[in-house]
C-alpha cells in the first residue's frame, strides 16, 4: 500500500493548480458576468482552452487514446486528483476539455464508435471544437431502475425514428453542443426486465423533431448551459448513427458510468474543499459575542468533522479508481455505488455547515455556496438516487454473508454457560 | 498510490486468519468460561502462545527490534491489517504477544530503556513471559489535558517516591502483570503549563505501597484482567527505574501513543467487521411480518451505511499508518487524532445497529455485541475524549486557513454584479 | 388548549417532590448498598412504603379503583407528571406502589379478574404486600410480532398445563414476587395469524415446574430484582387461574400496554432530566484548557439540544395521556407507539451526551449514568423494538394519505406553465 | 392540561380550511403565473381579500385591537392553529391580512404609534390597503447580535436623517408596500454594548435617498415581492416619524418578535404537513423494483420520523403560545428561541426527505418542495441563526443548574461503596 501520488501525478497537480490560480480563478468574475448574460460562446473560455491545450493540460483522462489524439492518457488513479483540482470552479473542466458529459461521451465513442462516427463526432470532441449531451433520464421513469426508460428508437428502413421525452439533460443549451447520445428502446418485444431492450444512438442537435421544452431550474438555479427537458417527436436519423449494436444500451451505459462517477466524485471533493476553506476563512473574520467564530467550539467541531469526512471520502474514491484501473470497471461496480453515495451526501452536508457560518450571506449568490449546495443536492439523484446505491451496497454485503453463514458462531458465548434447560 | 497489500502482508494475513480460524475461534468458549471463573493464568492462552511463537506469528509490530529478539519487525502499514484480524476476538492479541498495553510499553522500553531496564523488563515482555500496565489517567485530572496529571514522583536520595491515584489501568489484575509504567510530576516547581514537569518510571507491581483499590466496572462490565483504580502511597523505587530522563514524560507519551492508536483503531475495525457480519447473519435468519429482516429496506440501509463507514475508516487509519512510516510519528500527529475519533465513534454506531437487528438478545452476553459496544464507548475516552481530538483536527485546519487567507476571494461573484451603491 | 397542570396535580407534584427529596434521595446510597448485597426484603423500602401509604402517596394511578381500595384514582394526564418525578430514581416507584410491572398487572386484574383472583392477587398487590411479574417475551419469537409467542397453555381436565421458555421477565427475582401473569397459546388449532390463539394465566411463583434459568445481564448489568429467563415445564395450575376468557390474550395485552407505556415514558422523561441536570452540574465544575466545560459552545449545544428534545418528548407523552383519558386506549394506539419510540431513543441520546461530559467517570458506577443508558437501551426493545413502532406510525400516516389522494394537486405549479408538448 | 382546541378555534379552523380549499388552492396556479410575470397588484389577491374580509377571516391575530378595527382579536394559542392552515400556501396569509412582516408591524404600531402615526399607517394596514416592510438586518453586522446594527438615525432640526444599508428586507418590492420601519442608532455616544443606542423610525418608501439596490436571490430564488438590499443615503423624515421614544429600539423589537416567531413557526408546521402529505402521495404512486415506494421500510421510516417530529414541534410551539398568553412575552423568551430553532430545522429536514421521495422532480418548480426547502433554509437565519438560539436555551439551562448545584449528589453511588483509600 502506498498513499502518496506518483512523481508524475505530483508534477501534473502542481502544474494544474498553478493554471487554476493564475488563469482560471482570475477569470471567474468575468465568467459569471458573461455566462449570466448569455454571451455564448464565451471568448474567455476559448482563450483559456487554447492555453491549456498548448500546455498539454488537455484531455487528462482516457488512457487508451489513439496515437494522434491529443491528451495525457492518465489512468483513473492519476486523473482523479486532477479532477479534484478542476472541480473547484464548476466551469473550469471545460478549459481542459474535461467537462461532463463530454468526458463520458468521448469514452463511449472511443470504445464503440465506427470509424465514421469517430471522425464525425469523437475527433471534434477531442480537440474541443464541439460539445455533446447525454439523454438518458425521463420524467415518467423512476431513475432508480433504468429499465423503465421508454423513449423508442424504432427501425424504419435505413433510419431509426426516435420518440420520447428526456429531462435533466446537462449542457444541451451550450451553443457548441452538436450531438446527443440518446438511450431508448429498440426491442419493445422483449420482456420488461430484459437488459437487451435498449440501445444508444447519436442524434445531431439540429435534427428536425428534436426540441428543448425548457431549461429546468434546479432548486431555482437556471444553468446557463442547461439541464434541459428535451422532446423527440419523430426524430429521424440514419441507421448508421446507432452506437454499437442493437440491445447493447445497458452494456454501454455501464462502461461509461464507472469512470464518469469517479470524475464526478472527485470534483465533488474539490468543491467540498472549497466550502471548507470558505468556512474557515469566514470563521476567522466574523465575530459574535466578542469572539471570532473560529474560537467557538461548535464551529470548530463542524470544521473538524468536515475535514474527517472529506479525507475519508477522498480515500474511498481513490480506492475505487485504483480498483477500476487494476481489476476493471465491472469488478469495481459496488465501489462505484459506494463513492457516488458518499460524495453526494458529503457535499450538501459540508456546504450546509459553511452556509451556516456565513449567516444569511450564505444563501445569496455573493458566495459560491448556494451553487455548491444545489449541485450537491442534484448529485443525490444524478446517476441514480442514494437509495439505489445503498441497495447495491447492502445486497453485496448480504451476499457475502450468505456464503459466510455460521462462520461467526464461535464468537458467541457458548450455550453451556447458560443454566441447564 | 496503491491500495493493495504487499505480497508479504497478504501472506501474513492469510496465515494469521487461518490461525484465528483453526486455533483461536474454537477456544473462545473456553476462554470465556475460564476467564469468567478467574482461572488465571489461563492454560489455553499459554498453549496458543507457544503455537503462535513457533509459527513466528509473534511480536508482529516493532520494526526496530534487536537482532536476537523474536518478532516480525513490521512497519505500521504492514502491521495494521494484522491488528484488524487479531482484534476480532478481544483476547486474541495476547496469543501473538500483541496486547495493549504491552505493545506500547515494549515500544517505550525499546526506545528508552537502559540496558538494565531492558534486561529486566523488555526481554521478558518480548518473549511473553510477563505482562505490564501503563498508569497515566487520574480520577481528578481531566484526561483532555494530560498536563493536569498530579501524581508525584519525588526524588529522595537514591530513590523516587510515588504518591497518587490512577484509574482505568488496563491489565493490572492480570496475574502475569509485573510492572507498571507510571506517569507523574517530577518537577513541581515548573509552571503548570510546562511540558517538562512530568516523567515516567517503572514500578514493579509488588512494590510496597502500591495497591489496587478496585476493578472499575465499565458500563457494568468487569474485565477479568482489570481496568483498575490503583493507589500509590509512598511507593519507593530506585532512581534507576526512571524511564529516560527527568522531564521527558510527555515526549515519551507522544512517541508511544501514535502507533498504539493505530493498533487500537485497526482492532476496532476488526470488531466492526464482526458486528457487521453478525448483523447480516441475523438479518438473514430472523423473520418479522413474514419476511426476513434482510428483506427490509431500512435494515439494508443500516448494512450499507455500516459497510461505507467501515471502509472509509479503515482507509483513514491505513493512511495514518503510511504517514507514520514515511514521515514519522510527529508528522502524523493530526492524522492520529483523526483516526482515534473516527474509529471510536464508528464502533458504537455499528454495534448499536447490530444490537437492534438482534432484538433484546443483542443486550445479553449471548452475543459479543454488548462487549463490543462497551469497549467502543470506552474508546471514546481512552487516550483522550473525542472533543480533544476534534479540537486538534480543527486547529490544524484553521491554521492552514490562516496561511491561505484571501485565496478564495476569486471564487466569489464580484461586487460589480451588484447594483451600484 | 391549556398547558398548565390542574391545581390538584400541582399540589400532588409538590408533595411527591418533597417526599423524594426528604426521604427517597437520602436513602439512595443505602438502597444501592443493600440491594447490591442482596439483603432482600429491603427494610428501607418497607419503611418508605409505610410512610408513603400514610401520606396517601400510594397507588397514584388506576382511576377506577374500588371504594375500599387505597389509591389516588388519577387519570393518565394527572398521573403522568408524577411518574416523571418517581422515575428519577429507578427504585423509587416501589415506594409508592407504582412499580412496573405491578401497575400494569394491577390494571389487568382490575379489568378482568374474577372475585377469587381479585381477593387472592389484586388485593395484596394494591396494599403492596406482594409483587408480581409479567411473562410475555420469548427467546425464540421476534418480539416485533407477538403472535410468534409459542409457550403452550393446554387444558387438561380441571387444570391448565404450561410449557415454554420466557425471558426478560422483570422483577421475577424480587423475594415478594408471588405470581406471574403468563401469555401463551391456548388454541393451537387456529391459524398462526389469528389474534384469538393466546390467553393469559396466573401462575404462582412457587408452582412446581416453574424455574428461573438465569438472571440475564443487560449490557452486563445484573438487576438485583431480575430480568429473568424462566422455564415452564409441565407447570400445572387450576383452570380458574385463567385471566378473562380463553383467546383473549391479545385483547388483554392491548388494554394493559397503553397506560403502562405512558408510565414508562414519563419515568424516562424524569431520568432524562436527571441526566441533563448532571450534565450541567459537571459542565460547571470541570475545566479543560483553562475554561469550564459549560463555557464551550459544543457542550452548550448538547445542553440546549437535550432541553429541546426532552420538552418536546414530554409534550408528546402528555398528549397521548390526554387522548387515552378522553378518547380511550384504542383511539390512542398510534400515539402510544409514537411516545414509546420517542422516549426510548431520547434516553440513550441524552445520557450519552451526559456521559461524554463526565469523561471516563461517566462509564463507571460512580454516577447513575451507566445504569440510565443501559435502561434506555433496553427500552428500545421492551414492548417492541423501535422498528415495529415506526411501522405503526408510518402505516397510520400512509392510510391517511390514501383517503386524501390528489388533494395536493393544487399545490403544484400547473403544467400550463411548461412549454407546450 | 387540555390538548384539545376550544370550540371557537375548532369552528374557525374548519371555516379557514374550507376557505383555503375552495378559494385559495384553486387560485394557486394563477398566482404563480401572475406573480411570476410581475402582474402586480394581483387582481386575484384583491378579490380573495374582499371575500376573506366579508367572511370575517381577517386580521386573525392582534388581541388588543380597537373597537372599530376589523379583526378577530385572537390570543396566540387561538391564532397559532390558524397560522398553520394559512401557512400551507406561502402567499395565502396576505388574503387574510396576516402576512409577515405586516402582522408584526401592525403589532408594533398598535403598541407604540402616536395617533397621527396610527391614522397614517396602522389604519390602512388593518384594512389591507397598504403593506409595509421591516428593515433591521445589515450586511456588515452579524445578525447573531443585533447590537451590531450601525445604520444611523441622526437628529437634524425637526428631522431625522438616516444613512445605512439593510438587506433581506422582505416585501419591499410589493407595489403596495408604502412604509418601512427602520432600526438604527440614535445615540452613537453610548457604549457599544448598550441596549439603549437604537431606535425605530417610520420611513415612507418614496422618501428621497431610499433605494432598493437589489432583490437578493435566496438559494437562487427570486421572490417576486422581494428580499431586498436597501440603501438609505441621507434619507430625511420628520422627527415625528420616530416610533416610541429614542433608545427604545430593542425594547420594541423584543415586543414584536415573540408573537411573530410563533406565527412563523406555525406556518412552518403547516408547510411541513404539506411536504409530508406530498411525500406520502408520491410514495403511494411511484414504483421501484416492482413495489410502491410506500412499501419500502426505509421510506416508511422517513414518513414516521416526519410525523413524530412535526407533532412534537407543533406541541412545543403551542406551549410557547400558551405561555405568552398567560405569562407574557418576556416570560416566554426562552420558549420562543426554542421554537424558532426547532421549526426552522424541521422544515429543511422534512422537505429534504420529501424531495428524495420525488426523485429529480423534487428539485424542479413542478412541486412546491424546492420553494419550501429554500424558505426553511432561510428560516435558519431569519430572526437570528440557530446558534444564537441554542445559546439562549443553553444559558437558561445552565443558569437553572447553578441554583440547583449539589442537589444531585444523592443520585450518586456513595463513595463508601468504594474500597477504602
Amino acid at each position: 500500500m502506498d498513499f502518496d501520488h506518483s512523481a508524475k501525478v505530483q508534477r501534473l497537480r502542481a502544474q494544474l493548480a498553478d493554471f487554476m490560480r493564475f488563469y482560471v480563478e482570475p477569470a471567474n468574475a468575468d465568467w459569471h458576468r458573461d455566462a449570466g448574460a448569455g454571451r455564448y460562446p464565451l471568448p474567455l473560455i476559448e482563450r483559456l482552452k487554447s492555453r491549456a491545450f498548448s500546455e498539454e493540460l488537455w484531455n487528462l483522462f482516457l488512457p487508451g487514446l489513439g496515437d494522434n489524439d491529443p491528451g495525457q492518457r492518465l489512468s483513473n488513479i492519476e486523473y482523479a486528483p486532477l479532477a479534484e483540482i478542476m472541480g473547484r470552479i464548476h466551469w473550469a473542466p471545460e478549459v481542459f476539455n474535461c467537462s461532463a458529459p463530454d468526458t463520458g461521451n468521448m469514452e463511449l465513442l472511443h470504445l464503440s464508435a465506427t470509424p465514421a462516427q469517430r471522425a464525425q463526432w469523437l475527433e471534434p470532441l477531442l480537440i474541443g471544437e464541439i460539445r455533446s449531451c447525454f439523454a438518458m433520464s425521463e420524467p415518467d421513469a423512476a431513475s432508480s431502475d433504468a429499465r423503465n426508460i421508454r423513449t423508442t428508437i424504432t427501425r424504419d428502413g435505413d433510419d431509426y425514428v426516435i420518440n420520447g421525452r428526456k429531462w435533466f439533460i446537462t449542457g444541451a443549451l451550450h451553443p457548441n453542443c452538436r450531438v446527443a447520445i440518446v438511450m431508448g428502446v429498440t426491442s419493445e418485444h422483449l420482456e420488461p426486465n430484459s437488459l437487451q431492450r435498449h440501445s444508444m444512438i447519436l442524434v445531431p442537435m439540429d435534427t428536425p423533431g428534436l426540441s428543448i421544452a425548457r431549461n429546468i431550474p434546479i432548486m431555482h438555479y437556471h444553468s446557463p448551459e442547461g439541464h434541459c427537458e428535451m422532446i423527440f417527436r419523430d426524430v429521424r436519423v440514419p441507421a448508421s448513427n446507432l452506437l454499437g449494436e442493437e440491445g447493447k444500451g445497458f452494456k454501454l451505459a455501464q462502461d461509461r458510468l464507472g469512470p464518469g462517477r469517479v470524475h464526478h466524485c472527485m470534483r465533488t471533493i474539490g468543491q467540498c474543499e472549497v466550502a471548507l476553506e470558505l468556512m474557515c476563512e469566514r470563521a476567522l473574520e466574523r465575530k459574535a459575542f466578542g469572539k471570532h467564530l473560529a474560537d467557538f467550539a461548535n464551529i470548530q467541531d463542524w470544521i473538524a468533522e468536515s475535514r474527517l469526512e472529506i479525507d475519508q471520502a477522498r480515500l474511498l474514491v481513490m480506492q475505487a479508481a485504483h480498483r477500476m484501473d487494476r481489476y476493471g470497471n465491472a469488478a469495481a461496480r459496488v465501489d462505484v455505488s459506494a463513492i457516488k453515495l458518499v460524495a453526494a451526501r458529503l457535499q450538501t452536508r459540508i456546504v450546509d455547515r459553511a452556509m451556516q457560518v456565513f449567516g444569511a450571506m450564505g444563501l445569496t449568490p455573493d458566495t459560491p455556496l448556494s451553487y455548491l449546495w444545489t449541485w450537491g443536492r442534484a448529485m443525490r439523484f444524478l446517476d441514480g438516487p442514494d437509495e439505489v446505491h445503498l441497495r447495491v451496497v447492502s445486497r453485496a454485503e448480504i451476499a457475502k454473508a450468505k456464503t459466510n453463514a455460521g462462520r461467526n458462531a464461535s464468537q458467541f458465548v457458548p450455550p453451556s454457560l447458560l443454566m441447564p434447560d
